[in-house]
């Protein structure tokens, strides 16, 4: 006995997405066909809008509905810092801040040796296009990661050669954790990082 | 800093799912953003045609793409007995075991107090029109909980005015357990159930 096509089409679908397996997917497909007609039709044109109204900003790789995203488009907002992320989320979660008032750039990855990833599979072009003699500091926040690490330190030595005032965001102890259960590099990032208080 | 609108939209539908909670849909959504353009619209047209091709069987109320499902009308199937079940997922169950070669009728949900569902509306009417002399056997196999009890013990008096044989799928321990980790009910199921050897 087996699934219709399209019952099997559909769990298919859903296993593309992040920790959905067979069972999952599964899961989800009966709960589409609990849900009336009405609302898997507004689910199916969910998809199709966002695949045409969602588009990644010309001048930062930001998401944005129009050409140029919200952000850029602020000239209230200080034109003479980037802040170099990941992926729109870090944006998002940077945003949350309300203390950061400079523009982003959005790489869209990072240089992975295991994916085969390399500097020109980064949005770093229009990186560069954007550096000029307004541009006072770039802040590089990928990832404290292997591969965010990586390209942090690739994007430094790129960067210093246009003489650009580089820094990274600083590794510690996250507020509220305690020492005795902080991994070992954490706590030597943390003392090489000591400040004068 | 808000998501843009079609964004939100996609996150709202994926909320919807069973075990995905705000957390999940967002990450849902970076993954569909990840995708190719194609990708996305086959994820869309799936749904669609999900929703335009997957009916309830008239008969039974199994899942199929035809008026009839496979199942009924599959004639070399023993036309005698009925297997009365929840939803088109414990179908599959059962097909998985190769034993039982009768005919299903799904109920598509159970007796619940809780969600105000009463006996009419779950698929019974075409249960009582498809009972006839050649039915020699009624199986109700809801599951064991308290609104499957429930539902069994009201088919079961609802059949006994229609004189059909009404059986109902045994409890007791599952094989692979340990009787000293079983609770209570099922023990005492087990003890209540058993059968010279």
């Amino acid at each position: 006995m087996e699934y219709p096509q399209t019952f099997n089409q559909l769990i298919e679908c859903f296993k593309m997405l992040p920790g959905i397996g067979n069972k999952g997917a599964e899961r989800m497909v009966y709960a589409i066909l609990n849900m009336n007609p009405q609302q898997v039709e507004d689910f199916s044109k969910s998809l199709l809008d966002f695949k045409n109204n969602i588009h990644f900003c010309k001048k930062c790789g930001h998401i944005c509905e129009d050409d140029i995203c919200d952000i850029c488009s602020d000239e209230s907002r200080d034109q003479t810092t980037i802040c170099i992320v990941e992926s729109p989320k870090d944006v998002f979660a940077m945003e949350k801040l309300k203390e950061y008032h400079g523009l982003y750039h959005v790489l869209h990855g990072t240089i992975s040796i295991m994916d085969g990833k390399t500097i020109e599979d980064l949005n770093i072009q229009s990186l560069f296009e954007r550096l000029n003699e307004n541009i006072k500091e770039v802040i590089i926040a990928t990832n404290p990661t292997r591969e965010g690490e990586t390209t942090a330190l690739f994007l430094a030595k790129l960067l210093a050669k246009e003489n650009i005032n580089t820094t990274r965001i600083a590794n510690g102890l996250p507020i509220g954790s305690n020492i005795d259960y902080a991994d070992e590099l954490t706590l030597l990032k943390s003392l090489e990082g000591r400040k004068k208080i």
